[in-house]
């Protein structure tokens, strides 16, 4: 059984792993004030060209989610999100159970657009009973989205600039940032990212760490006492030089976009094999995930060879299935994907 | 200038207060353990019909919604409710402030069915991944809704049996509960509701009390410890017998309807006119509230002697707007706004 | 029966109610945004010498604590107060419950020094993982205390210094404020609470009113959005003018330091007995609430006729009992209490 | 520099990276459904002797005591907790931003009893406005505690019966079990401390791994729905097989017993010399923390080669430091630390 089910199948990058088997038995300070994490931090502001930066490193997405948006709000306030936001369905309530209220927008493709944020700004701020209803303070987006879908410079730009119009915080999920980055019809760098967001965060679980996730700040106040909220969310690892250690791999001779390359690129031969099938894509993009409607009597005979995640029917013989690619995503396995495929 | 604007324009019904008036000077027992509280129970436990019922009072109705809430759900349980329910749109977040994620559903006047309860049941039980959902536990209605309408004994039922089905609470927020006992449709008793529900509360701030919510509470485990979540959230007032002597008065001689009813028969009177003039009624109903899509130019002209509450603008040239009557309207008020409507 | 049990026993002052009454049937808008709340709001401001303090009125007094508080604090930081503080001992833990810690110092008669605070600023700052630790960022303290005694301008002074110099916010819980005011040995104006603290109330509960407390804030950041923050928190009354016809009744010609006055009047001759008897008073002062150590033979005889609070054992033939005074406390009661005890 | 400082200063075991390493390749399914975890768990059932044990796997300490606490209280409950206790002292309120209160209690050398338990509940139980406390639910206890102490059997079965006789919850933190396990004057199995609370963990990130606790549940109700409550505090690795692989290693063949006693083994060696010295040990045990009077001029000289802890100051010329053994801790490193002891 050959997995495409999701980008965390595997452990680590082989360089990653290295550098964890290599530093095993040094001894360090904990709670990521060690000097692996100090270096790593270094590197992601380089990559970021903003010296001013704050790097902080956490284990996994919902932590860092719901430690990054309850740092940033007043109890009143709440997060615009699109519909599908990955914190509004999929992280069990994690940003409520910190008090915040999801303040959800239709997404097109997974994304929210900037003049949806300035309506929502605008309808509340004209609402005679404003008060009586949560104030937006953040806006929350990913890219890549859940559908796979990236945002580009100028939609990027502009969210930001309604943000700074509105004073709304803005904040990207980049739990698989990498392979935004690696996307062919990606035109933002990551000091664009960090220059058009008030705090992001770049994954590591979905590319090619065994966990983390390198939160960046760039809005002064959002950097005050941000390590007391890691510690009070739980996100503050003992060992924190963990963290240190893998990112300063990934971030050591462009390993993270390199390995997210890999990935992007046997997406795209993935696609083009389920275009030529005729299979139709859904919320089409470049990245390492491809949500495709295939004919359930398709989908029976890979299910014997292949994983996948089921995402929902279409119609009564078709279904929406999410194939995913990764940094570990073997090119062998791919061929025999495109072969099954072709040969249904 | 008549305020039409809503149904707490005004203070309490003059039994009411010469209740309050009457037994000012007595010394009682503090937080809701005196005499009067004792008595108002048993009067509303008479009134559905089942002396096992638990009764308490609290102030407002942000603060019940948040107490019976908070009392019912554990951390990753939320609440579903109509996407223009009070607790998601009109309390600042408060439910969200107790960690409890409210779950929309899409409402058709106000109101949701049995059927969409089932459906989000079965959607997160077959989920596969349904741990990283809000689990749903609450069924949130309210009854009148916000857009004036109420559920039938029928449509009531069903919400309940599909709640026992899948081991939810049903929740009806009574905050205008007398107007919808009123309505000339209505087909509910307050033992049907008692009945029909898990726990209920009977609205006094706008149905003739200074202020005051009685929640009513039929299963058992809701029961348990209730009184400290009343505390918690700031619910349980010092002088507890204020609640007591008002909710007596408004249960004594079958005052509560009676003087619901009047508002009700007034609203009707008002609806025949709008009607008559041609104007368009949303989400039409026969309780205190008139949803009304008007001119733009009328309104204008209203303006001048009319208070009512403005909703949303309907097209180029017309808008939605609110009338309430409520126990304390006058019928010279009345009159007076009818005869300005039909000279427009 | 005749009760000395609490400052609550009874409904509101005649000058008071009649306002309510008087005012009952006029139509006004709702959630303190009616001329009547305005018009209080300028008396408080008046009588408080500074035109630039945001003044709200809110139902209760743990609801205000927990309002105030949720409205000043970032997550992970804790708020400073007496272990006998009534947040920290008798809300239900309400302050937890918005998520936030209550730090508790040791007190004495009721009350904390600056130099404990300055002792908790630098404990917190010099321990190597003050990140793991809540961060103190306001003071809690009440005046009158829970047992009576109040701080003295010289101490409140001292507080809001230290305060200034880490950075914390001074609160002051008023619940009992007129009795603070009232007390013989008072040094503080209300003009001096509102220069010594960032933000304090005004209890009118206990001292007047039928329910409502008058939140004054004079730091700017903690006006800011205050009204989301009491609506969140189920504290905005609908006909919040209830709350202003009662504070304005309470600040016309000196009412409120006038029936205060008279319950610290009736409190100093009860205490002139106790002592005559031979009584030993426990943390002494001179507002409305008397502790003191009484044989439980003598307990046994009052009872029958008058209600006080039981505290705790002293040993094995003694309590500690509490009795209250009020602005309601009828000098002919405390003449017979008086008589019993120099019977006994 | 040879650290001294705490027991999480190394990675992981080479037996536990061995197999991490061995395993990375693999594709696995995410969240804890693996094999591996699967494997992990039974093979602690069977450690702790009972089938019916619902076995979790979470990162870290603070995230763990936070997401059993919480699935565990409703909002107005608290936990029982040593006032020296981890939760009250070291998470910067991760419980309170959960909702609940921590009721501290006075303890000695870290323990508390089931006396004191006994009273806290008679005394909540016995007051008057016993609604307006924080009801205690739970019990919280680490063993090894904060100061190296353990409990035992007997007083650890005494708090479990008290524990049922007023329907609490105990809860165990065993961050450093394996060393507890390991002390000489231990007399508790896994088995034992299964039976005698309600829920405890196993402590994986200070005993050999690089991270993971292993949360075992014997009370039914606590078992419900507690994947929701991982996944919502953040807890939930998207990798989670590390966390099986991990405990796997540690409950094959004793591995987790046999190098806990490496380190108590070696932490008498330094108790011993320190005792020799003539140093005197606070809250003297015999797990793998030694809290150790020093002259200051001694630590001085130790600073310049040894790592260790600052705890407080004991007199003018004397502190309080701590030494921890761990899993990893060199043999040859403890000769060093001792030779210099001996030599100053």
């Amino acid at each position: 059984m050959i997995l495409f089910q999701c980008d965390y199948n595997e452990g680590a990058h082989p360089k990653v792993l290295e550098r964890l088997v290599q530093t095993n038995p040094e001894q360090t300070v904990g709670y990521g004030e060690d000097g692996y994490c100090l270096e790593a931090a270094d590197k992601i502001r380089k990559a970021c060209g903003d010296e001013s930066l704050a790097v902080h490193f956490l284990v996994g997405g919902t932590q860092t989610n719901m430690t990054v948006i309850d740092a940033a709000l007043r109890s009143h306030q709440g997060v615009l999100c699109a519909a599908t936001g990955h914190i509004n369905v999929h992280e069990t309530g994690a940003v409520e159970s910190c008090g915040h209220k999801v303040l959800e927008l239709p997404e097109k493709d997974g994304k929210i657009t900037a003049a949806q944020v300035e309506n929502a700004c605008i309808e509340h701020r004209d609402n005679g009973s404003f008060e009586h209803m949560v104030q937006p303070k953040m806006v929350y987006i990913s890219s890549p989205t859940e559908l796979g879908t990236i945002y580009s410079k100028d939609e990027l730009s502009a969210l930001y600039e309604v943000c700074r119009k509105y004073d709304l915080y803005l904040f990207l999920d980049g739990a698989r940032l990498g392979y935004g980055l690696a996307a062919s019809d990606n035109d933002l760098t990551l000091a664009d990212i960090a220059r058009y967001t008030d705090v992001f965060y770049i994954g590591g679980t979905k590319v090619g760490a065994l966990f983390g996730e390198a939160v960046v700040i760039s809005r002064d106040e959002l950097k005050k006492d941000f390590r007391y909220l890691i510690k009070q969310k739980g996100g503050m690892l003992a060992k924190g030089r963990l963290l240190g250690v893998q990112f300063d791999a990934l971030f050591t001779d462009g390993l993270y976009l390199e390995i997210a390359s890999h990935a992007t690129v046997l997406a795209e031969r993935l696609r083009e094999a389920f275009l030529k099938k005729g299979y139709e894509l859904v919320a089409p993009n470049h990245t390492n995930q491809i949500f495709v409607v295939m004919p359930d009597a398709h989908l029976e005979v890979l299910r014997e060879h292949f994983g996948f995640s089921y995402d929902h029917r279409a119609d009564a013989e078709h279904s929406v299935v999410r194939f995913c690619t990764s940094w570990a995503t073997a090119e062998d396995n791919v061929d025999a994907l495109i072969d099954m495929i072709e040969g249904i």
